[in-house]
């Protein structure tokens, strides 16, 4: 017992419990590396009682990508009110808020799923639910973006866009994690930039998408991040000064 | 027998021909589909015969993403001549030459590697060789970029952006593959810009990338891939005409 705490908790309100100790774990690092042992000794509760709730690591694991995966989802969602740099802006910085917090089981979990090498065959199960579950909020972040950029039926090119948009969010993040040599709110702002920047170079050769995309940044204030990119990029495009 | 021609191969050469023959319908349908009487049918010779070369389709599998690989790391060397745009040009044609031909592997492949659920144990050893030649090729891209634009030790934020842009070569190769609504050899030139793009925000905040950038596009004729973008994005930026 490490918690000194000693009541007796319900049936889903202790599956809860160990799911939130276990997903704590598991973002610390990597979940290979991290045994039941463990988890039951940070949920104050013996061995065998972990396995009442949870037949074993790996359902404990599903369950727990579950949870981060309903929250990363949740941190896509913002209301849709002023410009659309800001409301991306705070959707990035509560992205990498995420990143932060579950690092290395993020990475893990990106680079294709932990090793459970001991228990293979389930395994591959556990890998199959996380790419449902990654492929879950991505879908759920390109439906985001879509309805804030008051978009119904996307035309292919907007859809390319969005989508790979948000792959370099998750590899950005990923190169990110390994060391942290740039500062993160950095990278945040540069996000919304590269977005701005990839909607930019396919509406430089598409009317639709060009028409699409100054439809969205009509609302852009000039010093807002849309803005100031803009002025930047035109200054980066002179001629240097001698 | 199939092909009709009957002559003794060597070890090695009949190997090849395997590896060749299993990369082809590997490439054209997902791996998982693919069975050792296809490859056996297609190469002419009997199922015990191919298990005389291969101890499974694991391996041959295996030996199939080994040939890919080096085939796809190959299309990133290009000779140090001409301008960089037409360059990074070239090497995107060719890296769609790929996609094109390996599309349903390369997809499969890209996704996690393929299930072979009969097999589970070793098709994680599968999963690990593919995600380490996936790696590979990732590598080699790297390092050719960088010794195209004259870097040999790359701060962070160039590191960033090349690597970031190489996983949004892999997207938007994926994306284009789902359908193919979208011009091939507009996306190879959209990606060309998308790199400008990508190090044209980076650079926009960072003196050290600005100036890595300005020697860069230093050789680029104005109406190269290059200052064609600056241009279109200068009009794109400019206020709508009524």
């Amino acid at each position: 017992m490490t918690t000194g705490v000693r009541r007796r908790m319900g049936v889903e309100e202790r599956r809860q419990q160990l799911i939130g100790v276990a997903l704590e774990l598991f973002s610390r690092r990597s979940p290979d590396e991290v045994s039941i042992d463990e988890i039951a000794s940070a949920a104050g509760i013996s061995r065998p009682l972990v396995y009442h709730y949870f037949p074993g690591k790996l359902s404990l694991y599903e369950a727990a990508l579950q949870r981060a995966s309903e929250d990363l989802a949740s941190r896509f969602v913002e209301p849709h009110e002023g410009p659309l740099g800001e409301r991306l802006l705070r959707v990035m910085r509560r992205f990498f808020d995420f990143v932060d917090d579950h690092g290395p089981g993020f990475a893990a979990l990106m680079r294709g799923g932990p090793a459970v090498p001991a228990d293979a065959v389930r395994s591959m199960g556990a890998a199959s639910t996380a790419t449902a579950l990654i492929d879950g909020v991505r879908q759920a972040a390109y439906v985001q973006i879509l309805a804030h950029m008051k978009v119904e039926n996307p035309p292919a090119r907007l859809e390319l866009v969005i989508r790979s948009w948000i792959s370099l969010v998750e590899s950005t993040a990923l190169i990110w994690l390994d060391g942290r040599r740039i500062p993160r709110g950095e990278l945040e702002v540069q996000l919304v930039h590269d977005f701005a920047a990839l909607a930019a170079v396919s509406a430089a050769y598409d009317e639709e998408m060009s028409a699409l995309l100054r439809g969205s940044l009509q609302g852009e204030p000039g010093d807002g991040p849309f803005g100031d990119l803009v002025v930047r990029l035109i200054a980066l495009a002179s001629p240097p000064e001698a």
